[in-house]
């Protein structure tokens, strides 16, 4: 049980992981922080905090656990203004879409008490965003990518966890360079590819026949590409060097393919479409 | 009113078409032709057909209407097959995802008839297949691309115009070499794309923990990679010349990214980022 908990950044994740906690009477009272007084609004509307504050040093003053649910790259400012603030026994954690840097953060900021201290990145994302987003339930079977840092208490790594399956999602530990390397691959270059597909479309022009005529492959395939433009740019700086590899990796597969085209061979074409096609229909059932 | 409609290819395409005009009192007997005797009997067991029939060339004897829905690398074996058994007032259509090859085969089978002709594309695909996917109302609001060839007639255009519309399907025509370019970009391109980016992720040596952590993005980005491997490498080399040099823009796209996060130019970055998320957020709503 939680007397207070604090989520700076009132949005989706801080918000539907400050729902679920209420209802599972685990938090007396939520207090949430953030840039914007009408989003902050909205939440207490909402009745997804108790009470909100626009000073993060102010807010975490008598804390049990402070949720970092801000973009990345707001976390170095917000740590600097609430580390000499922060009561000795409140643990903190984050809901970082990257680990390696955040890690770092926490070093630089807390580095006398990283006992307390747990990277942690929910993977739940979406288009949706601000308060309004919340819900009950949005964790319930996703996944929350753990990286405790070699100096994370066990304690702290059992507290933060009993929260996270309070919210019914399934945990999972990696090492925060594993994390960045895994999610470079699965998130973060898509995200990348989809942006580069989608002003490839643009530049056309057919453009707008383009896109009138567009239908459900272009649908799935692009809906990322409506993704927040500086989250990504962070994200992207961010996990700069894995991204570089991963795009590089990318680009010669893409070069194999377009040989390939180019020289009609039917059967490596084929080869290729098989391994795909056979592994993604596999990942859909599984 | 059609006495006779004769579907070559009875999945999901063919399927629907002819449950829609059956219902619609728009068609007397349905005669579905395909290799896959199991299919058939499936069709005739769901009634999708009134009758099956193995022999294209037999089946066509006294059509009305014939609906070409097999993948457009069978249409050449097809036409040459039933061209000499056609009767005269028999008009021709079919469901090809390219349409420049199938005019032109057309123009080689049927050339002294090309007035009962005209290319379409239904533009209603999915990852499911066979008779047993066939279903009323698929076409309801899709858009069904006809690309009339000169001298299709214009009594032909507005025959099968209107069965399309008693699907309740929106008419778009377009010259052939138009929507062979349109569809290079909104779907040939990103079912290429994804098929290399679903190889480059399993190229990774931790390519089961990225499977096993992927999420939302990951699906919906790459759901077109378990498309069918020969449909898609026969639409690649139908509309090669066009979509090689779509993927070499798009590559030329990825390249400027690369080097923008190479310079970590995060105002570049976001230009980019902004003009995709943008446009893609329009269409979303439009």
């Amino acid at each position: 049980m939680l007397s207070k908990l604090v989520v700076i950044g009132v949005g989706l994740i801080g918000g539907s992981f400050a729902l679920d906690l209420k209802r599972a009477g685990l938090v007396g009272q939520v207090v949430g922080v953030g840039r914007s007084p009408e989003n902050l609004a909205r939440a207490m509307q909402l009745k997804v905090i108790d009470l909100a504050e626009q000073d993060a040093a102010t807010a975490v003053r008598d804390a049990d656990l402070v949720l970092l649910a801000t973009p990345v790259g707001q976390m170095d400012a917000v740590l600097a203004r609430i580390a000499p603030a922060l009561p000795r026994h409140t643990l903190v954690t984050d809901a970082g879409s990257t680990k390696r840097d955040v890690a770092a953060l926490y070093r630089k900021h807390l580095g006398d008490s990283l006992d307390r201290c747990l990277p942690a990145h929910p993977i739940a994302g979406s288009d949706l965003s601000g308060a309004a987003a919340a819900r009950y339930g949005l964790y319930e079977g996703r996944k929350v990518v753990l990286c405790p840092l070699p100096e994370t208490s066990a304690d702290t790594l059992a507290r933060i966890s009993a929260l996270w399956q309070a919210c019914s999602a399934h945990l999972v530990v990696l090492d925060a360079a594993e994390h960045d390397a895994v999610f470079a691959a699965v998130s973060h270059m898509p995200h990348l590819l989809a942006f580069a597909y989608m002003n490839t479309v643009l530049n056309r022009p057919d453009a707008d026949t383009c896109l009138a005529l567009a239908a459900s492959g272009f649908r799935d395939f692009s809906r990322i590409a409506g993704s927040h433009p500086e989250m990504w740019r962070d994200i992207a700086l961010a996990n700069r060097d894995g991204l570089l590899e991963d795009l590089r990796a990318y680009r010669a597969e893409l070069d194999s393919l377009i040989a390939q085209l180019q020289q009609a061979d039917a059967d490596g074409m084929t080869a290729k479409f098989e391994r795909a096609s056979q592994a993604r229909s596999a990942w859909g059932k599984g």
